[in-house]
């Protein structure tokens, strides 16, 4: 009974270390965790290079081999600690976790396949646990929740985005595709007019004809100057979501929310908000 | 007498489905008709890569004239259910509507007309739509307002980058022209400093003398610095449209302010405001 | 005596035409005065491309004298109407004025020379009269003040980035210079580290280095991420400036200025601002 | 005695000059120093210039000498008139000030190193001190203010974007990597994903499939859309410090609320706002 009583203490121990970001122990693990999974993705995106030094690749499959032992410990003491094992291995991070681990065990049999890298990458997954690091939630949240609120205007204009790049990509097609090689298909050419409003230009694909050049030149201005229009939808979500930094308190009487910080009464009954608290201070 | 009704009554429901958002049918038919002008510009796109699969070309026309079909039969709907089918074919989307069908029908005549293309790539005015559709029109007339409050100033700023591509193009012309045959004309120069000063570099034609990639520079980091001036025009309109959504009441009990639009009683002493309107719509 | 008078009517007359914005014959004058002036421009530009048809070339020197004669009507006609010639001749746009007819008279005596050309590009500089035209003053006078008002911020921007680029030029020569042909100089390589902050990008200088390529990036998501500051300092200019829109008044008692367009006390001294204007509406 | 006091007076003197900015001679001498500075960058920049004219290369040289000694005295006086020599020999600016000297000398012994040139590069950090003259102090503390409270906003932005450009670098290795040698390695991959959604597009690296492309396309409107989030976060920051510095005084006679930090009168009624708070000053 007492080995069992120690045993749920283990485990409860362990749970707070790995799952909880809110003790000390629990942050020091989140730190050295990130620190691992970013050198196990730098260690994986250097074994890529060509003509890397023969001894230098003999180091890096150590390291992975070092990170996936540490990641499959870790992942199997999640398992154990967690209260409901099925929940944690079938939920996102769960599933992304088993992902980072897999494909090392795979190289035993698989050699060489080119596909694991790409699973291998998924391990960059983990990285989002960083926002929800104590010193980042907060950030993350305003983010977050300036971009839902901005969603549909940023759509509305990716939408507008879109429609002038298929249709300065037909335009192109037309006036180049029969002089410019480059311009052989509209798809191609609403590829080059994405380049261009976004202002990367890559200069892969450039126009020769004068009204090419012209029309060019109407892309570029529109995309130097339409950038404006996502920059203030979010700045004013960012600005408005500050500047109220709306309560989350619901009115006992008429059930409204979106109540300021600094309401004292509902601004749509006229009731109290949390009369009881009130009282307390009093 | 009944079937005439009945016949009314198809109509109406038509109508219904066709030209309103509201209902449920109508916001399905307009979500359909969005997806089936998506895929029908693609298909068009696909069809003008070269050396594509023979197979895919074959499949490719099949698809076109499905398309065409069914936009056909909303056409002819369309003119039939309305009341006034006149206005409709002589508004915009009545002409786009039938610009977005001729184009099939004229390719039995005159086959392969590569300027059929660019009539084709019409139908997706047709996307515009989607504006008018509910989840989008709120976001869509914030940014529509901003845009044309916005206007007289990005007019003004435009004006600024058109003189300055201008002059720059001018003086590197004068600069680069005599050794560096892309430099050979002020159009030109005007089309590259354009390039750099939208920030696109495509790197088609660039400066080879050290004052040319001294003036270059200059032209550059003033590209990249007054971004910030349309920017700041529109954040600044966005953000002016929203406030002034905040009330200008004042509680006639305890003389606070800043209530939002749609409050009813004083956030700060729980009192009506303007209790007299109140009566008056009472 | 009569003769006098009627002269001295059509001096005014045509002071009031080509001097003042605010009459209909003058705006009118002021419009097509704008065109031209773009037309000549176009002209001059479309004149420098090389291997251009014969005839236009002629029907373009055409076009010159056409202008050159229109403005020096123009000149002539200012000088005679304007009160002080003097000061008009010696003024900006008076010394603007003759540089832009002067070219073409000076071409007859000096065949093809290219320092003419340049001159006349100043023609374009007639262009900011623009910013005088009634439906821009008031946007033209927000971006100015806003402008103004950024200046010492930006100031202080630009020393920022003249330093990143610089220190960041002498790096890149050091790690790519000895294998590099691009970087094989330090004034070349802070062009490229300017190409590359701005978000420009030509390519025509790009590292090959592996220690280059992760120079450059940070470079660039540096350039990526500072572009915010500009923007925001603007923006927060033209929101302020908007939300102000300090009233011109100036207090009576104390001469403190910067008063709110609401205000009716001075905010310094506690007396009323205008109050003789108060009493006039009371 | 009066000659110990005399070399007192010079050195507090000095003192006042080089150290305060305050002064009408200290500002002066600042200006000069930059000056200097500037201009000891620029020689040393165009000194690498290969196959530069000897003759000029010669008089760099000078120059070079010339405002080493002018730092080297006014180094000597730094230490000579401040009070504690240590302390300002360690602090930054004092290794920095003995840097931007050093070079010249060691050149003396191990001629042509080119590891000198970046120490060299270091005299750069001297003009940090612009952002101490009287006339930048308060932009460059708003601008650092705003930087400081958007740090974790940006750097949870930063890591998202890291994220985002190791996520397609992988991808794209997987899909460009067997048909272009431009995607040969995962790292090189992540470059181009950072050249591509910074929108600076050398054009070095492109890709050249369909699917390569598409996923081009989709990175480049992120990046487009996403530098929003900053520019948001930043100008949010700016326009809050600004506004915080609208006082929260309410008069105590009309409770108008809104008045300037400075204000003394309720700019409404006119009464003394605060008349306590002033009668305690007195």
């Amino acid at each position: 009974m007492a080995d069992h009583q120690n045993r749920d203490k283990i485990r409860r121990k362990i749970h707070e270390i790995i799952f909880e970001a809110d003790t000390d122990s629990g942050k020091v693990f989140d730190e050295v965790l990130l620190i691992l999974i970013g050198l196990s993705v730098i260690a994986a995106a250097i074994e890529t290079i060509p003509n890397i030094h023969h001894d230098l690749q003999h180091n890096l499959i150590i390291f992975e081999w070092i990170f996936t032992l540490i990641f499959t410990i870790e992942y199997i003491l999640r398992i154990y600690s967690t209260l409901r094992p099925y929940k944690y291995i079938t939920s996102f991070y769960g599933v992304v976790d088993l992902l980072a681990i897999v494909p090392t065990y795979l190289s035993l049999f698989f050699a060489g396949s080119q596909a694991l890298i790409i699973i291998r990458a998924l391990r960059l997954l983990r990285i989002f646990r960083i926002f929800k690091m104590g010193k980042y939630v907060d950030s993350s949240q305003i983010i977050i929740r300036s971009m839902k609120l901005s969603l549909p205007k940023i759509t509305v204009f990716l939408y507008f985005i879109l429609l002038v790049v298929c249709i300065f990509g037909a335009i192109m097609y037309l006036v180049e595709g029969s002089t410019n090689p480059s311009y052989d298909s509209i798809p191609r050419s609403i590829y080059w007019a994405i380049v261009t409003i976004t202002t990367v230009g890559f200069g892969d694909i450039t126009p020769n004809t004068f009204v090419g050049q012209f029309l060019s030149a109407i892309l570029m201005i529109l995309g130097y100057a339409v950038i404006a229009v996502p920059t203030g939808i979010v700045s004013s979500e960012i600005i408005t979501s500050r500047r109220k930094s709306i309560s989350t308190q619901t009115c006992m009487y008429c059930s409204a929310e979106g109540h300021d910080d600094d309401a004292k009464y509902c601004k749509y009954c006229g009731e109290q908000i949390n009369p009881v608290t009130e009282e307390d201070e009093g």
